[in-house]
Parts: C-alpha cells; sequence; structure tokens
C-alpha cells in the first residue's frame, strides 16, 4: 500500500481479535504527522433520559473491527490518502459535567494546534459545544452539517446551561457557527411549542425535519447543502439518533419516525468535497442496543465520514 | 398553560422520575370533566402464539414519559384542547378470557356514559370485541379504521369464538361496525386460503395489504379514508403487528413485510377531522422487546392519536 | 386438502406447540415420493467474525411454526401442489471444515440420485460451494440467483480455499455456475480494492448493489432477472445478511444499508416461472438474534422460496 | 446396549442437530411398551404474574439436547432399564384455563390406561390438578412431593377454584393426596397471613421451608422424606421456582432466597427407591431466560428425576 | 385490617396492573401521619464504572408489586403496624453532582421536621452521604449499618471529594457517624493498598470482608452487631453490590465472591430490635439487569427493612 | 510505585476508557524482560455445543478494565513483584482446528525460549493441549490442576482426536502430563459410562467431583494438592464451566450443580507457593453472557491467578 498507517487486515488477523483501536487502526501516542485523529470521548453526564454513552467510544470501536478500508459504492479509501490514528480517549472528569467539557475544551485546543482533523466519538452531545468552541478559535465560525433528531437548542434544563440538549443555542449565542449556514436534519419529534423550532429558524437554521424525508433518497439533499456551503470550513455532527429506533434502538433519547441507513450513506457521501474540519459522532448508547447493530452503524457512519474529509483519493 | 390537565415537564422533574401514568398525565379517580380516558386492559389470555401483552400498559407508561405534549410535525396539542388523563387499568380476571371480556364491557359501558373518549393500551386484540360492544351500544353501528398484520376474521379458534383471531367476525355478525366503512390496513403475510380475505370483502371491509403499500407515503390513503368516512363516528383499532418486526418486534404474532412508523404517523395525521369515538393500541409484548423499542413506538402512536382527537387545535 | 403432506393446522394443536420441523411438517424418513425436501446444515466454523449458525436451522424450524399454508399476496399454496417434507439435518463434523463440506457434497450427491429439490438451512455461506458442486454434476452449470450483502469471491482466507467468502469464486473457477447467468444482489461495504467487485463482473457476473436498489420495489429486478434466466436450471442462495441489520440483526457479518424484508419478497415471488432446481438460506446466528426475528425472517423467507418451486399453482 | 429407546449419541449426530425431542430420544406415536412417557403440557393462562410458561416444554427439549445417558454422580442409567419416549404435548386449549384442565384429566385417564409413568414438562402449575385427579383415579391418593417456592394452597384467585395458586388446596379437598404425606419443600416469601402455611399444616401437609434449608446438603431431607413415604405411590411435581432467581432466573413468580443446584440434585437423588407414579416439573417462562439455563437446569432436573424411576438401575 | 395504607392485593387488582408505587401502596402528597416514607433518589451521575442507578428507582417499584404484605418467615407484617406510604422521587438535577447531593440534603431535612423514617431506593451510593449530613442533624451521629462490596472510603476521585466511592470518609470527617458503630459488610475485591481497608479500621470501622463469610448464616452476625449497636439510633445503607453477581448482575461496579440472598436476608432480620432511622437500598442498574431479578431482589431487601423497622410487630 | 508495569489507574483515565489489554496493562511488542506474558487464543472451532468463545479474550480485556491492582483478601500486589503484559492475540486460522493447534504450539514454543509464564485467556479448551505440548518441552512433564465440569478425557469426538473433548487424554498418552499429580476438581454431569472417569483414575488422575464439594470451603483442598504437588512444574487450566452456571453462564456446555465463585477463589488462592509455570483461563462464551459477569468472573480469575504466580509478594 503505503507509508501511511492502514487497519489490520483480516487475513492477517482474525477480525475478533488484536487492538481494541477504530479498525484496528494503530495507535499514535503523538499528533505529529497525522492528518486525522480518531478519539473517544466516554461520556454520558450531559444526557437527559438514558444513560449509558459513556460506553460508546469502546463499543463503537469494538464493532470497526469488521470495516475493511477501502469503500465499494465511492470507491474511496482514506487510509491511502491520509495518515489516520486512533489516539485514544480524553480524560473527562466523569463526576462533572462543567469540569469535564472544560478537559475536552483544552484537550481540542491542545489537538487544534496541530494540522489534524478530530473525529470524536461520543459520549453524549454535550461533548459538541467544547468541541466547537475550539473550531471556531481555530477555524473561525464555521458552517455546521448536524444530523440528530433534536435541535438541541433549549435554553436550559434543570437550570444548567450547557447539556446535550442545549449545545446549539450556546453555540449559535456564542459565535461558533454561521447560523445561515447551519442544517439541522432528521428532527421530529414532540416539543414544548412550535418556537422549539421557529425560534432557530430565526437565527438563520435551515430545517429538514424527518416528515419532509422520508421514502427519498437524502443525495440531492446533500448535493444541495454541499453546495450551499462551498468552500466555507464545516463541522459535522452526527447523533445516532437521527436514525429511526429500527436502524439505532441502542441511544439515549430514541424518536420514531426517522432517517434510514441508506439515506444517513447518502447524506455524508453527498458532503465529499467539502472543507471538513472535524466532526462527531454521538449517543451510542450500548447498554440500549442488544444486538449491537447501533455501534456498528455508527462504527459505518463514522467510517463514511473518514471517506469524504479532504484529500482522500478514489480509486 | 391553561386550566387543562398537563404532562409534568421534563425540567421539573427528570423523566426517569415520576408517576408511571401515561405521559406522566394525572391520574384520574373520575371521569366527570374529562374528555379523553386513557386506560390500560392489562391482558394477555386471548393470543394463539407468544403472550406476554398483559405488561403492554406498564410498559408502554414507562416509555411515553420522554413524549412532550407539542407536536412539531402537525403544530397540534392535544392537553391543550383536551383534559385527558391516565384513569389507570381495568381490573380483569387474568384466568379466564370469558369472565375478562364481560368485565371490559361492563367497564366501557360505565365509561361511555360520561361524554368521555377512551383510548386504551391492550393487551391482546381480544379486548376490542367487548369495546365495540359498548361503543356500539353508545353510538351505533361505527366506521372501523383498522391497521393490523391480520384480517382477525376467523370464525373460531379451538373452538372458541371470542380470541384476539375473531374479532372483527364477531363485530360484523353483531352490527357493531359498518362494513363498508371498515378499513383493514397492512395486512399481509400467510393464512389458510384465499377466502381468509374475500369473505370478509364480501361483508364490505375495504382491505389495504401491505405488499400494495410498501414504498410509500400513507397520507394519500388516510386522506382517502378520511374523505370515505365523512362524519360517521369513528373507532380505530391499532395493532402494533401491523408495523414490519424492524419497528416493533416486541408482539404476540410478527409478520414480516410490515408498515413503517413513517408510513404510521402519516396514517394517524392524515385521520384529523374525523369523529373518533375511541381508539386503541393493541399487541405490545414487553418480553419479546429487549431494546424497548416497540413499547416507544406505541406510546408514540397512542400520542398521535391523541393529536387527531375532534377538538384538538393547531397552534 | 389433498394426499400431501401438510403442516399441522394452529387449530389442532398451539403454535408454540408440535414437532421442531419446519412449518411442523412430517419428518421424513426417505427421499422417495418427495417433490422438495428441506433440510437443515447445522454449521458455524467457515464464518470469520461472528459464529452461532450452527443454531440456526434449529431457530429457523422453531420461528417457522406461525407461518399458515396459504400465501395471501400470491394466492400460492406449496402443499397443495407438491409433496414436501423436512428430512432434518445432515451429520457434518463440527470439529473439521474439510471433511464437512465433503459430507455435504455426498450427502446431496445422495439426495439429488432422487427427482427432488434440495432446501437448506445453514449454517453459514460456506455449504453452497459443496452443494454446488452436486447440484452441477446433477444438473450441469446452472444459473446463480445470489442474494447477499458480499459477492464471497474471494480467493483464500487465512490461507484457506474453501470458507463462507470464497464460494462463488470456486463455483466459477471449477465450473458450477454459469458466470453470465450469475446475479449477485445487494451487495454493499468495505472490502480491499475495486477488484473485489470488478473482477468477477470480468467473469460475467452481474452485480446488483444495495445502493442502486434503495427506496424502490424490486419487482422490475426480479422480473428481468427472470426473464434473462429464461429455462435454464437455476439455483438460489440467499444469505440473509442481504437484509438491513434493522430487519435481521441476527448473524455473523452484518452490513448496514441492506435490503428490506418487502424487497425481499418482492425479488423472490419475481422469480416464480423459473427452474429452480435447489435453494438455501444461510446465515442466521441465533445467539445475535435477542428478538428472535432474524429467524422469523429467514423462515419466511424459505417460505415465499418453497412458493415460486416449479409446479406450485395458485389459487 | 439394548433393545431400549436411547438418545442419540453426541458423536452421531452433532448436539445443535436432530429432533426437538427430550434429550434426543425417539417420538413415540403409541403409548404400548413404553415404561415411561415425557410429554409436554404448553400452557401459561394459569398463571398470575408473569406469562411465557406456554414455551416451557419447547425450550426444555432444546436444552435437553446436551445431557448425556449416564448419570456420574449415581451412577445410573435409566435408558438401560426402562423404554422412555417423548410422546409430544398435549393439545390443550389455550384459549380456556378450564377448558385445558379437561384435556389434561382425559388425556392423563388415557396414558394411565397404560401401565407407564407420565413425566410431564410445564407449562404453568395449574396443570397439577388434573394430573393429580387422573393419577388417583388409577392409584388411588398419593403422597405428594412438592418442591416450590409457594404452597399454593389458595382457596380463589379472583373468585377462580382453578389456578397456579390453588392446586393443593384443591387437590386436598378432593383426596387427590395423603395430606400427611404431602412434603413441601422450599417455600417462602411473602404471604397474607400465617394461616397461609398453617392451614394447610392443620391438614397435615410437612413444610420445610427454605430457610431452614439453607447453607446445608438436602440428602438428609431426602432421606427422611423417602422413610416416610415407604411404598406408597408418590407423585413429584417440581416448580422450578423452588430455586433461587440466581439460579432460575426464568419463571412467572420468582422469589428470593430460594435453593441451590446442588441441593435439588440432592433432594432428588435421595428419592431413589420409591414408588413414584409421576412426575412433573412446571413453570418454566423462556422469555425471562435471557441465558438460557433455566431449561437447561428443567432438563437436567426431568434427567436426574428419570434416574430415580422405579426400575432404574446403577452400574 | 386497619385504618393503615395497604398495599392493593393481587385478587383485586392483577399484579402486572396498578400503580408503580412501592408494592402498590398509597402515594402521598403531604408527609403529615406517615411513619414511613419511602421514596426514590433516580441518580447515577456520581458512579466511576457502568451507569443506569437512574432507572433503578422505576424497576425497583415496579418488581415490587409481587411482593405480598406478611412475612411468611418472620410473621411480621409491617403494614399492620405503621402507616407507611410512597412519596415519589425527589427532582434531583441530573446535570450536576453538587446540585443534587444539595437537594438531597435539602428534602431530607424537610422530611425529618415530621417524625418519619425515610427508606430511599437509588440511584447511586452518592446519595447516602447527604442523607447522612441530614439524618445527623436531626438525630446526631448514627450507627451505620453498611452492607457493600467496597468500602467507599476513597478521598477523592478524579479531584472530587463527593461521589459514590467517598461517602464513608466524608461521613467519618464530618462527624455524622460514630465510628466504632459502623459496620463494613461484604468488602471484598481489589484495591490500591492495605491502606484501603486498614485506614478505616484505625477510625473504629469494624470489618467483615465477604470472604470471613462465604457458606455460612449471617444471623449470628447479625445478632452480633444489633447487641453492640443496642438502642444507639442506626441508619442502614445496602448496597446491592453486597451480593454476588449471580444473585445481582444489575449493579454499576459487580465484584464476584459476594454474598447471597439467604444471608441478605439473614442479616437484616436480625438487625429487629435496632433503632432504626433510615435505611436506603442503592446501586441497582437496570439496563445491566436483563432477567429483572436485581430489581426484584432490591425490591425484597427492602420489604425485608420495612419488617424490621421500629414498631412492627409479629403476628 | 516501581519500575513495574502498572495497570492505568481509575482515577487517572475513567475505568470505561483506555486501551482493551488486560486490567489496561501495557502491550508488549516483546518478551524481553516480561516475567508474565498474558495472551489470547481467539478460538471457538474445536467446542461440540454451543460456540462464540472466539470473543472470549476480548470480552475477559473489557471487563477485567475494572480491577485494581492490589488484593484486599491475600495482600498480594502482583504488579509491584513481577513485570506482566499484555501480548496480544496469536493469529490462529479461523476455518482449520489443526492448522490452529498447530499456531498455537509454535507461537508457545517461542514464548517459551523466554522466562516468562505465559497466561492465557481462551477459546475454546481445545487450545489446551498444543499449549502442554510446548510446556512439556520446555518444562518436561508437568503436574496439572485442572478445574472444569468435564474431565475432557474423550478419545475421539466425530472422529476427531483433538478437539475440546478430548485434551487430557491426549496429554497422558502424548506424557505432557504427569498422571498422578493430575487433579480434575469440579467435574460432573452426565456422561456415556462410568468409564469416562474410572478409566483416567486408572491413569492416576486425581478427581474430585462436584457433588464431594458442595456446601464447604475449597481451602483445605487446595491446601492438600499444593503439599501434594511440592515443587513439581505445574500447569493450571481453569475451565470457566467449573462454575455452576449462576455463577458463569456465558460458557459454551453449562454443566448445572457447579462450584461457586468463592469456591474458585480459595481455590486459587490456596495454590499460592506452587511453582507455576503456566496457566489458562477458558470457554467464556460471550454471546450467551448477557449480563457480561461470566467475563467478569473470568478476569478476576486470572487476576487471582497472577496474585499466586511464583515471585509474588504481600504487603
Amino acid at each position: 500500500m503505503s507509508e501511511y498507517n492502514q487497519p489490520i487486515g483480516g487475513n492477517d488477523l482474525a477480525r475478533f481479535s488484536g487492538p481494541n483501536t477504530f479498525m484496528r487502526l494503530p495507535q499514535a501516542q503523538a499528533l505529529d504527522g497525522l492528518d486525522v485523529a480518531i478519539l473517544g470521548i466516554p461520556m454520558d453526564i450531559g444526557t437527559s433520559w438514558r444513560s449509558g454513552t459513556r460506553f460508546g467510544p469502546k463499543q463503537i470501536r469494538a464493532e470497526s473491527a469488521m470495516i475493511r478500508p477501502y469503500n465499494m459504492a465511492t470507491g474511496t479509501a482514506p487510509f491511502d490518502s491520509l495518515q489516520i490514528a486512533d489516539i485514544g480517549d480524553l480524560a473527562i472528569n466523569t463526576f462533572s459535567l462543567a469540569d469535564s467539557l472544560r478537559i475536552i475544551k483544552e484537550s481540542y485546543d491542545a489537538i487544534l494546534t496541530h494540522d489534524v482533523i478530530p473525529v470524536a466519538m461520543g459520549g453524549d452531545h454535550s461533548i459538541t459545544l467544547p468541541i466547537l468552541r475550539a473550531i471556531a478559535a481555530r477555524h473561525g465560525p464555521v458552517a455546521l452539517v448536524h444530523v440528530d433528531a433534536h435541535a438541541d437548542v433549549n435554553d436550559e434544563m434543570f437550570g444548567e446551561r450547557e447539556t446535550h440538549g442545549t449545545v446549539f443555542r450556546r453555540a449559535y449565542e456564542e459565535g461558533l457557527i454561521q447560523p445561515d449556514k447551519t442544517y439541522q436534519i432528521g428532527i421530529r419529534g414532540s416539543g414544548y411549542a412550535a418556537t422549539d423550532f421557529t425560534e432557530a429558524q430565526g437565527w438563520g437554521f435551515q430545517h429538514f425535519p424527518a416528515w419532509e424525508l422520508w421514502h427519498r433518497s437524502l443525495k440531492p439533499l446533500g448535493d444541495e447543502i454541499r453546495r450551499d456551503i462551498g468552500d466555507r470550513p464545516v463541522y459535522v455532527t452526527y447523533d445516532i439518533d437521527s436514525l429511526d429506533p429500527a436502524y439505532a434502538p441502542g441511544t439515549g433519547t430514541p424518536e420514531i419516525g426517522g432517517l434510514t441507513t441508506p439515506q444517513a450513506l447518502e447524506l455524508i457521501q453527498a458532503l465529499r468535497g467539502l472543507k471538513i474540519v472535524g466532526c462527531d459522532l454521538v449517543e451510542v448508547s450500548p447498554p440500549y442496543d442488544p444486538s449491537g447493530n447501533t455501534a456498528l452503524t455508527a462504527a459505518n457512519l463514522l467510517y463514511e465520514l473518514l471517506c469524504v474529509l479532504p484529500g482522500v483519493r478514489a480509486r
């Protein structure tokens, strides 16, 4: 192949064997020379209903062992174009949400002193706020592709302003994102009032509720978003609960009537060509995933995200 | 909000907390002043394959705690328009199907002395026969929207005439429903002969087998049914096994090739404007629902049914 | 009915009761007079990721008890047209893949001395190679309808040439199949290089990757394949992992973005009229099927295959 | 070996293969020549809390496939001394408890016209009442070894006199058992009043509550009971919930603080030499047995019961 | 019975039915007139390994529905002697451990203005620190019966001084307990140094490690502790992980080699006669309890604790 | 601490985080300087009933993250005395049992060129035969402590001489072990004839069937064995199915009436002082371990084995 890091091949070592890194990639101790750093943020104390996402990174890595390096659908092979490694988990403080968010912010600040794209495995969605703070400090306000069942624009939850349900209001208020280049895709379910959605629309957020997406390909939507973003730096945050619980039961706040995995793949594949500066996949809760397929799906979506990062070539 | 009963809010009390009523609504001791009475009929002795639906009401209530009061898709807020409460469970006799059906009939007779819409959580589908007897005694023969994998028009099962598989033949014979305004939606699977379906069609029943509904929106079908029913009183009986087992594995007699939750939502939403006089959701079997998502789906469909009841306004 | 074997009826003996044969058909000790022989090949030692398919036949039979004899969608009733029985399991050697493949070949040779269509329940996909060897010895090179997430055309795995991932390369090399009448449907996921697919296309294999099939009916594809095959003898091999993990989680190497059960039913129903000389359904792994619905799906697809065998009449 | 029925050997056919009879014994169509008839009574409509025992016989048979014919601890080999077969399931009426109890009684009457020992796999405990009626009609009032967490001596449940909680009061009232040779072993938990136990003691029942049996061998107790019974005909009814839920979680009404499997084996082994005229093992509920070990335990206890039947020799 | 609150009887309403209060007791809105207040503290953010205890109270209540009011082993009937009700859950702040501990303290202060014994269902063990603060403020330093796999006497965890692993060091430092009347029972497993245990012994804590308790009755130990405490006010804190994982798998930090449920019952029963001023049962984690038996065990131990409260008479 | 490898501490990195090595020890690339090498042998193709042990090493490592370095019961701290690392998994050939056994033998030969104690995580029990071949080549015939439900002394299974059921007959025949210093502990269950046990006793094997060990401490037995072995080199092979299924449900061939974890700990702790030259723990099958506690138990027993290795000091 090349001088790049490669996953361990299935014929070199049985897939149920080997290190528990993402796709059995090398574990990196340092960031030098890396193009992409995959990391875990194992946390569930920012969640309001079911917990368990603290085991998300471990389970996603376990299920990722089955993925091979070449993407048959798109012809991309991320490990042939980019130096990618798993850099392990952030050492969050599992007893304090506030302190953990601080740790994430500082860790990302350190990571972003390198020219590397961080790809995070959550963890609940509260991790995205400190990530965006660091991303914006490095890249300025970014476009945001936010795939989720929920808009996560509450003002407070139990009086707290930084939880998994308030992330994108804070991001808007703090100027971390470009509001009119913020796309919330797959949102649905129940809320408290129409303003749950309309207020964010007033800031410029573009909403693509799940019910407008049923029964059809998301490639056109993805193409439209890609064109709309152009060459702006963009962050992609992928909440696994954007998928229907039939496809991803193992999550903290499941909502029926969601997207399908074909739609998820279409959407991500359409983002190829964007200047993605970071991404995350959040809210995988293994205790609620008896078949293990939610983590498997998460691993595959992360792989698909790797395939659309800047610099990945098709062959 | 208003003088109406409201669910406990997620920021007032954590969603994993509080009473195990539907959506954490108040539990009513009396029916006076109620517009809608939600009740459980915890029973599984009318079922022919897997049991377990006796725990259906308990599990549906548990999962309903995550639902918020406002319907983002339709703008409806049932608790702002109607006085709705959970009135608990009927005290069925778990050792005798016949006696339990009698208890259900008498309980519904008592409920229907009030001007209230009963919304039942099953239980197996045999509960719908005594319900329809009481409904017809109160409202006359009703139109029937019956969403199910099975037509439930057997004559006998093991020599018994009142089981979860004979309900709608009995309802037809007893004149409880208007046969030409009876819509059986989602039926499929295997049977004993073509007459399993054609005989009921001869009575006037309108069949919409699942295989005619795949890959498309059910809004047109729902609209057509709504127009066809007009202002007749209508009862809606929703068997969770109408859904594909991918969406609702936790049920007694699953059949592959079923509907999706997007289709279920489309169908129910199209019923808004009908004069619904009662409804039920049946056949949720928690022991076969390791992820809990069947009960979650049931809770959401019941919520969606609340949103289309007469008198619910959008805002 | 007739002089044919019939499944035990649900009103003669409760469905949770009776023999653990497929659909509670009679167990045959001899092949004389049979048109179709259903058999189990309980094996998982040819698999590369999760094991457990050794319990596939047992679980498929258990779930098949719910299926009734008449196909409501197509009007077919296989047991009224054909003499069908369950002939039990092959006595494979669970400690040796090579020896087991030999046993399967010899068993099929013996079966095919009768004018009977063998319908196998796997087991992992490695069983299909010795089956095809026996089929080709009896019928010459056959057309092949291969529904699967994977092309299974590896040359070697850990140095072994006969595993569940090398079946169809061996079948091609050995002239067991007609390459230009070989249809691989539902393939997807990740691989090692574009040649994973293109090499087999060079042999003549026709590929219908999953991503070209999303969001639409497979009836047109099935019709096209049926016309293309014409009156050639055809073997159908159905890997349950062709389905999306939402529909069939209980399998050894699940891949997201797969087919749905409606599509599976459409595809199989379109094959009616072909000269099917054998078929199998493989890769059901009960330990990974907490809801039991993968085996239920497998049982239903096998039933649907029975309904399209030559000689089955509709009524 | 002999002219006796033998289980299929593990080296003749892999244990995950073969018929789903108890221990893979032959299935008998007729009772002639049998010494012991093993049968299933798949029923759960007599239960008051969790259902699911309708799948008990099927699951016990499935797990019994691992048991080999020779008892290493006691040197007994039941299949070398007795002609034993699985005679399938009784065709109960799953919609009527009363009718099912009638069917069981009549079926046992027919069985007992032969000189055969019936060994039943339940089903809930209500099956034991009609069994005892038939047993007493054939053998007169019998001694009763009743291992259970509950005394099952309620007078009524929901007004019903024949349920899984009233069996032994009815048996006493109807003179089916010898009260002073009735041993209730393992009873414990909560009740309504001291009379729950003392009333039956007044009839002569001998009580061995679980708390008197903790931390010690049950061999002395078994020896004492065996001596006390002498050569009277005796029926053994074994409720799996006599075991602690750690050992047998898959049951309808689990009670903590129960017996262990070593104690269960000691107790049964001590019964060797008694004139056992029938036995049953009840209340295995597979939906509540995620590990499958409750059914495995039940299968082993039934095997151990076979090993102490009259006429079984040690070698 | 009496003027006291009684659980709903199993023959009045099927046990799978009715309110989700502890043992289906009445839900109290006010504390006036209560002798015992059962409450839930649904929290898991103080835990270091597996989460999920936020669903503990809900699941314990669900499983408690099977318990009847009279204790067959001890002849006690708590509801005949004391006015007992379920007062619901505390409204903790699920995003902040510190704030939740404050809420618990203030809630207990309010509760303890009444002459009522609070019985808490956790939640993780961190809840016991604020409870002891309130208890000590009301009753002075108390004797402490602490049954647990862990001593929970860490100084800090991730720099935090108030977590589920530091409770009893804080309680000691703050003078909330009487160190020489503090009994830690069942402790075991691995640690960091001998001082993990010896330091607390230096404060006066009495240690009864699990390995000294195996294979024997805990009645003597319980008797000894009861005599040693005398008439001091005593608080009982029961961590479900004191039990072996065979008995209680559903907990956050399981340790092998633990106690059995017979031992747990013996220990609690021996405490009768003590002046118990409060108790709790913590660390039940339903997502890790696939059989539901951990919550069942917890419910039964709580019931057993009710049976030994001051004022409960035997009959 | 020291210059020795230490597990990552729970306060340095949350336990649900970090590398998936045993106890989060460093992963070693080379054997130089190691005293103990922990390795995985992920294999299940030598098993006769349930498969799944190929995931054993992965799951044992995952659960081992909760274990701390100091043994509270014995005062031992293996990582303070010995240089211990996880060296990963052997690259077995998952399609060929014979080839895998060859690979294991050659790998152990290579490992044993170093002065290191190999500690293996299985995998099914067939791995122990090639291990013993290498061990005997290095150390001569060894004493053998074999804890298991089964004697594993079959001659053949399906005509194969090297499977998980024939290991110790082969070891005896090949002179790998000292027959009169071979202790089989916990054996029980059913077999084919008395010779299943007596033949091996004739070779000198010492049998301690489970039924002789119930209800008592195994310390005396362990002490006796330790004295009997003296200073001979000894290999310890621990089959998790020696434990009762209540304690270890997740295994391939569970047998009721087994040992408890207290007994397992007592037995291992008594081995301290022996010249252990290697050990293994086998037959953990994660797909059959819904609670995860079998792997947790395995991890703890492996830790306990580390604590009794030569050179480990107490403090």
